[in-house]
Parts: structure tokens; sequence; C-alpha cells
């Protein structure tokens, strides 16, 4: 496979060829405001602390964002104001770094130029690439906004703690085609900066959708016409023997560590695995995660 | 899906219900003396240096094994000696730090307890997790005995730099039923302590064929009945329409940035793409690896 990390993606913006465009994505620009995100949090982003933050407060995050594609994707997607864009000084050229000016120059989004030492001493990430943007936290949509769609794609975070893992399966998520997020309000890592900059840009066009309860909104989308399958390692049913062709799908996704717990399980309609044929049988979260969207994309895109 | 890193593939072991036992590999012992990993590298090894290392000399690696699983299946496995097992000082007990223990003890490994600085100042990744051993370099099997095996599940790595993007490939190729790994001896990332750490214990139980060049080992795996299947995002054949039941599969995976080189592309016998939903379209070379030895997997498990 061949992923040209920013380049593919800014083929895909310019031509136009392949894939939704942002704007396509029905409850993207609809998300409600949220008080919480856009206020309360302006301090706290400045010092900002990213090691497994399991979030026990209001707000989904996304609202500092490092890295040069997930700034990038920021600024090209356009779905949220930029508050402010910081480069470092005495960076090699990159044509990612031109295309991060362009792109700014565009929306009108003013580029400040900090020393490399204060932008990392300000940034959460390990690696920051010189790029640095904070912008309005990512808004949660209903759940009656998720059934809304017609045949939706949503995918339940139900405890993943490790903000790499999550950033991955985002950007594995964003690319099988899924439109909404699920996410936990509790026991489950935020959109920290961390998963802001693995997710490389797809929280841009993803839909998130908050819930205070797993086994509710489970129950919701089930209500609502979605099929729920769980995924758990030593579930015996095939999730290639389950048919996700049939109207709006909810694939469910547990813990690193412990699965899916005992409440949401129960709420599944099936609990399916991706059956394993090595000696080791530990898939990472992440990767179970996109093997299970795409299975959902296959089986849609052979109809 | 239910990942528990230890656990499972400590029940996979004990149980032996589920997936093979190291020694059903058949090509697993049967790994050539190879004196340049044997030897000439042990002096190296004391200043490990494992940033996105492309190897140009001899040697596979693997011969610096660090983090809690991949120490214990090294042990599990049993497949190379263990010439030293450090573990760090006052560490919090750990149902894994017991595995390994009782794992060395019938391993007749003796373990040698070192203070926390220095195994890190051994340690070439960030978070050897208190555990570090050095082995037997993974030796290199021929080309020929690859093909010897029946239906034969080949991953050629060509061009992979980033030692965390190999070890996950690898991770998941072997939950996939991958036999054996290719690499090349040139511009591509070796199993440094960095891969053999993300691979969680995975190289233990698949077989590595380094080779000079790619074109003329995928030549080689045609003519012995491969199917060689080449990965690349812009390919317009979908990888869902390739019949990956015929025989044995090799299936190719090209650099993060460039993709298949043009004389690797020239020798598989199909380009194929996995079909992206998003408006990115930039999967991680991890990912794409994972999905389609996966595809594979489920294409022959539905025969």
């Amino acid at each position: 496979m061949t992923p040209p990390k920013g380049g593919s993606s800014s083929r895909g913006r310019a031509g136009g060829a392949r894939g939704r465009s942002p704007q396509s994505r029905p409850l993207a620009s609809r998300g409600r405001a949220n008080p919480a995100s856009s206020n309360g949090r302006v301090g706290a982003r400045r010092q900002p602390s990213d090691r497994r933050v399991v979030r026990e407060r209001e707000g989904l995050g996304g609202d500092q964002v490092e890295g040069r594609q997930a700034v990038a994707e920021l600024l090209a997607a356009g779905r949220r104001p930029v508050r402010s864009l910081w480069l470092a000084e005495g960076q090699d050229p990159s044509p990612q770094l031109d295309e991060i000016e362009e792109l700014a120059r565009r929306r009108r989004v003013r580029i400040e130029r900090v020393s490399r030492n204060r932008l990392e001493a300000a940034a959460a990430t390990e690696a920051p690439q010189g790029v640095l943007a904070r912008a309005r936290a990512i808004e949660s949509v209903d759940l009656a906004e998720v059934l809304a769609v017609e045949d939706p794609f949503v995918l339940v975070v139900a405890g993943v703690t490790d903000p790499r893992n999550l950033g991955a399966l985002l950007r594995s998520a964003e690319c099988a085609g899924v439109d909404t997020v699920v996410l936990a309000r509790h026991r489950t890592v935020h959109l920290s900066p961390t998963a802001v900059k693995t997710a490389a840009g797809s929280i841009e066009y993803l839909n998130f959708c908050e819930v205070g309860g797993i086994p509710a909104a489970l129950a919701t989308l089930a209500s609502g016409g979605c099929h729920v399958v769980g995924l758990a390692s030593e579930a015996t049913t095939s999730l290639y023997d389950v048919d996700l062709t049939r109207g709006g799908v909810a694939l469910v996704v547990g813990a690193e560590d412990k699965g899916l717990a005992p409440l949401a399980r129960k709420r599944c309609d099936v609990v399916a695995a991706i059956p394993q044929h090595g000696t080791l049988s530990s898939l990472n979260v992440g990767i179970a995660g996109a093997l299970a969207c795409f299975e959902v994309a296959r089986q849609r895109g052979q109809q």
C-alpha cells in the first residue's frame, strides 16, 4: 500500500475524484454549540498533559492540534474556527509546510512564528513537527442526528484508554467510511493532542457523539435501526459470517485490557471475532477495529 | 476486540486449542547458522541506536529483545538461545513478570537483577518495561525453503523504514497466519529493538528470509507457484476482487512514502488496492498490510 501521508489526502482534496468532500458528511456542520468546550477549558489548555488521560470532565477535546498532517487537515476541512497557528522558526522547507501556509492564507488564519523551544514547551505530543494550532473543540452531535442519516455507519469506542490506539482507530475508521464515532464521557480517552496527532486529520471529517453511558446509547442505536455488532476476540461467531449490509451498523470496540464490559455486551445484537490464524492471538485494538470497519465497507461495497 | 496482551497468548500456549504451536511452523527450526549474526554484531549491540535504522549490513537483527510481551514470547517459543536476561530491580509485582520468571526457570535462563538505570541505559526503546534480553539473532531461511511448504503465505516487506510500522505489521501478519516474511537487505528497517518490541513476540513464530533484491525474490516466488500480489493505494483493481485462494500467496508491501518501487511492481502478478471510503485516503502502511493479510486469511477460510 502506498500511503503518502500528506500527498494522497491533498490529491483527494484537489481532485475530488475519490472520497467525499468534507461538506458531504451530513452531520459535520450541524454540531450544537457546547459551552464547556468553547469556554471552560481554555485555561487548562496551556498546560497540556497527555499520558493516557482518562477524561472525567466535559468536552470531547480536539482543541490542540499538533503535527503537520493534522494541522493541514484542520485548515483544509475548515469545519471549526482556528484560534491560533504557530510555526516553529528555522524549519527546513517542505511541501507540507508550504501547503499549511497556503491553506492558512486561504482561511485567513494568521501564522505566528515562534521559537522551536516555545512551541515544544506548549506541545503535548513528542514530535509536534514544528506546527501547533488551537481550534474550537470538537462538538458533540446528538444520537438522534446520528440516526437521521440513511444507513449510518457508527463506531462505538467503549473504553479505549491509549490515545495512540484511539487516534489510529479513528484514522482507519475514516478511511473505511465511518460517519460517526460514539465516545463515552468516562473511562475512555478523549481527543487529546496525542490522539489528534495520531488520527492524522481524520477527526475533521468524522462526527463525534459523546454519551454518558454506552449501554443506553447502544439501546438507542438498536431501536433506531442499527445492527449493533460487538467485537470480542473470544467470541465464537466469525465477523465474516455476520451480515453487515442490512441498514445501519454500529460496531462496538472495547478496552485494550478488558474488552467489552458486560452491560455493553448485553446490548449488542451479536458479538463476533475476527478469526485468528497465528500462535499469538493478540491483535492490537486499533488493528482489530480497523479490520472490522473495513469488513463493513467490504460487505457494503459488494451489494 | 479483546486483546489481553500477555493473557491471550499464554492461553494459546497452555491450552493449545487455538493457533499452531511454535514447532508446527515447518521452517522455524531449520534456519541455517549465520556467522554474521552470531558473532560480528555483538559489540555493536552495547550501544544500540534505533531511530529509523536503515540497515546496510549483514544480519536480520532481533538479538536485543525489550518489553514484557516480547521477552515472554522469546522464552515461551524457545526457538533461539537466550544469552542474558535482565530484570530491573524494584518493579511492582505483575502476572507478566511472574510468567517471565517461570519461563526463564523452565528454559534454564539465568535472571540477572540490575538497576533500573543500568537497564534503561542499555535499552534502545523508550519503554523497555524493566525487561531486556539478548538472544541469538534471527536467522534467515532460504527462498527454496519458503517454497517447500504447501501453499505458503508470504509477506514481502519492500521498503518499510519505520521500525514501529514494521513491528506492527509483523504482529498483525502473524495473527493472520503468515508463514514467512521476506525482508530486503537494504533500504528496509531490520529487526531493531523497537521493531521487535512493537512486534510483541510475533517474530518468534515467523520465519524470516533476507534477500539481496526484492524483484529477483518476487520472480523466484512466482516461479515457485506463489501468486504475487502488490499493494498500492492508487491501483484500480480492488484486492477484494483478487482470488487469493489459489496455492501460495506473496503479498508485497512498499515503503511508507514511495510505495512499491517500479521494478518490484513489474514482478507482481497483480497490483491491487484496498478500497477507501473516506475523505482522507492515507491508511498507515501497517494497517494496509494488516488488512491485506487478513483478506488472504478470510478468503482461505471460506474455501
